[in-house]
């Protein structure tokens, strides 16, 4: 039996402007890594988080804690782990941070219990860390940072993820401003009831976005990279968006929208020479407009969680 | 220059259950179709309606008048049409009666007029039919009528038409009870706002059934016929639905629904023989309930509008 993993896990781009609470996609870098030691001592030990400061070590204030807790509860687990996370995400980023060290947990603990779980529970167990960070336990961030690629979480009662077919030529840009916006706060937001007509315009963009993926047309893809539900109630949050996003289109990228709940804003782009103008064009924005940020550029990765 | 044509224009099931408003798919049978004959007398002239003793020949109120009349003015041209219409299609049935009609009045004017227009231009004129018949200008049972298939109307305005990829072995049941029910009522009986986790709900849904579609992934097709918009509300004014869909289900269709606003109910399925005894166990519910009804089963059919 193996007794010691490490696990990577990637940041993970959730919403794609039209699937709210549904779709999201997995990307190259950031990741989180987590090492999962088995021990004798009968609990959850989170030895260290490397590259942060602000994350806590009591397994039940870290998202790790519940995810491993309900795999040790499923599995009659009476052993216990030492955990080392070495977080890449910038936790509050918008990019999936406490999802990808949840579903790295996961992953790992599946290894160490000689895979028992199908992917698609591992879902389940990683939303527990969810549940945690956020207070509901969401699926659009652990999905794809588990699968990778862009995944559909269909129905959450029961889970039912799909993983969509992704076309080579994807590359995406996250710019990180230097800014917290509260997953709380931005759900706050949301209107609580949308208008009949509204909703038919975002599922049909919904559809629109899952038919060119298959089909590989990037022109489709482009056309369906709407969003009438979150950006017009989120986008005042974030400094520079508007900004940020007319220079994404004018440059070529196929889309751009609100990353999660934000700050991180992303622009898809065909190709990875696309993205690199596209990283140039958002750069100078935010530059002119004098505010702090990250950038990445990264293919969308059809590579999910994996030992590293 | 072409100067008589005669064209046929299948039924079609909107709404596919989650795809309220944006999805349609052709069927086989019943179809309408249109004669078309250039005059000179400047005037649109219907010279018969054969198969419905109930629809006006009044071009201004005959769902092929406005059809054409658009299609003339776009076109500069000031001749006249002799139109003989033949119903297939019971008018109110729900399976896109008056749709047929201006889906065929529609190629067939475009074949008169040397294929002008794009079929996505003739979904925008054959709409102008829709207006006329419902009051509101939809595109999802005159869009699959003129591709055939499954279609998405992915928006509006601009009018965006997808075409989705059409697994091999659909079958669709369709069973027309002897009642009507009014579009303008079936609409009403909507709410006009939507909780958002309904909506999510929906979408997912749509995510689903095209990912389903394009994957060929029958199960995954069938976990994502659902309806959480319409159906509640409007399954009530159908007398039998109930027990047709459970039925249905229970003889293994893939899914169940209202066409459209209704009456009529449909049985997705899994090949023809499957789709036979869907019929029979939904035929039988109806037989118990002494209620009257026609019955159709068909391959969804990739043939839309056509020279017959």
């Amino acid at each position: 039996m193996v007794r010691k993993v490490r696990v990577r896990a990637p940041a993970t781009v959730s919403n794609l402007n039209c699937g709210f609470d549904v779709l999201g996609m997995a990307i190259n870098e950031p990741f989180d890594t987590v090492e999962l030691e088995l021990t004798d001592t009968g609990r959850i030990e989170i030895a260290d988080i490397r590259g942060c400061d602000t994350l806590s070590r009591d397994p039940e204030e870290n998202v790790v804690g519940p995810v491993l807790h309900a795999m040790a509860t499923a599995m009659d687990f009476t052993a216990g782990f030492r955990v080392i996370i070495e977080k890449g995400i910038h936790p509050g980023s918008g990019i999936g941070s406490s999802a990808a060290s949840s579903a790295a947990a996961a992953f790992a603990a599946n290894l160490l219990f000689d895979n028992a779980f199908s992917l698609s529970e591992l879902v389940g167990f990683a939303m527990e860390g969810e549940r945690l960070a956020s207070g509901s336990p969401h699926a659009d961030n652990v999905a794809p940072s588990l699968f990778g690629g862009i995944t559909l979480v269909r129905n959450y009662e029961p889970l039912d993820i799909v993983q969509l077919h992704l076309p080579p030529e994807l590359s995406v840009v996250v710019i990180h401003p230097d800014t917290e916006v509260k997953t709380s706060v931005a759900r706050g937001l949301l209107d609580r009831h949308l208008p009949l007509e509204t909703a038919v315009r975002q599922w049909g963009n919904v559809g629109g976005l899952v038919a060119g993926l298959y089909s590989e047309d990037y022109e489709l893809i482009s056309r369906s990279l709407e969003d009438f539900v979150a950006e017009p109630r989120r986008a005042g949050l974030i400094h520079g968006f508007s900004g940020m996003k007319k220079s994404a289109l004018a440059s070529g990228a196929l889309g751009a929208g609100i990353s999660g709940s934000g700050p991180s804003v992303f622009a898809l782009c065909r190709g990875e020479s696309s993205a690199r103008a596209v990283l140039e064009s958002m750069s100078r924005v935010m530059h002119s407009e004098r505010i702090g940020f990250k950038a990445y550029l990264s293919p969308v990765s059809s590579r999910g969680a994996g030992i590293c």
